[in-house]
């Protein structure tokens, strides 16, 4: 089973079933907010200085992983979390920076349901696991992790 | 063995024994900054909206999950990531949200090296993994994570 939609009203816990596949994007990563995000969160050489990005491993300046991890949410609030039904976050699993994301790179989200189940303790609540990648404009995969969402159920368990 | 240090020039791998601590902080998370955060990359309700958010169930205003890393990777780079002996990270495991994080708070760092091996292929390189927790002013730990770390050796293996 695969559908890709854009975010729409009225998503419960029910609207993610395994296989279920949401998609969007993109959103354009600009020098200036590399350099703007960079230089409050991860001043490390690689992201905020550009000469001596140029001369390093990358070869020019990067976007900080955690960046990349921000600019995801963002996609993932258009396009994946439920809305009336999020509730929050516990955490995610196996992020991995696959590759490195550069000023004028335009990013998209593709999210794969992985595992829905109803929570044993409350009836109204289900817990969801997804596979959530981000490609550039090559299509390639430059970041990949495993959100765990607690969603809203529409119709409550017996 | 157990060292608690603050960032230091001239850190390598051969820094990072399995057991070492590496604490440091606080940074003071401002109510305008988790509000300009979310704005652009987060904008849900109990990140961007404080009437909603103090009728909801946090009772006001929290940051982004993603906020709480930035500012955990501002500490890391302040407190644990090597220099001139970092070279990237692949990625994190098992990042758990703990508790919420909201304006006014101050966040520290501790982090604990888990593991610390030479790469077998790179013999100028090891990896590194540890336990990143963030603790607020009250000593509570409201973020869990496990970062990989890939660092430059001081010494080449023979």
């Amino acid at each position: 089973m695969s559908q890709s939609v854009n975010r729409q009203p009225g998503r419960y816990f029910e609207d993610y079933p395994v296989g279920a596949v949401f998609a969007g994007g993109p959103v354009a990563v600009s020098e200036e907010e590399i350099l703007a995000f960079a230089r409050r969160y991860d001043p490390q050489p690689m992201h905020v200085d550009k000469a001596a990005a140029e001369a390093g491993q990358f070869g020019g300046l990067i976007a900080s992983g955690w960046h990349t991890g921000a600019l995801m949410m963002q996609l993932l609030t258009r396009y994946f979390v439920p809305s009336p039904g999020n509730l929050a976050s516990p955490g995610l699993d196996e992020l991995r920076w696959l590759l490195p994301v550069r000023p004028g790179d335009r990013l998209s989200l593709r999210a794969t349901v992985l595992t829905a189940r109803r929570s044993r303790s409350k009836p109204d609540q289900g817990i969801v696991t997804s596979l959530v990648e981000v490609l550039n404009q090559k299509d390639e995969v430059v970041m990949t992790l495993k959100p765990i969402s607690l969603m809203r159920c529409r119709e409550p368990s017996p």
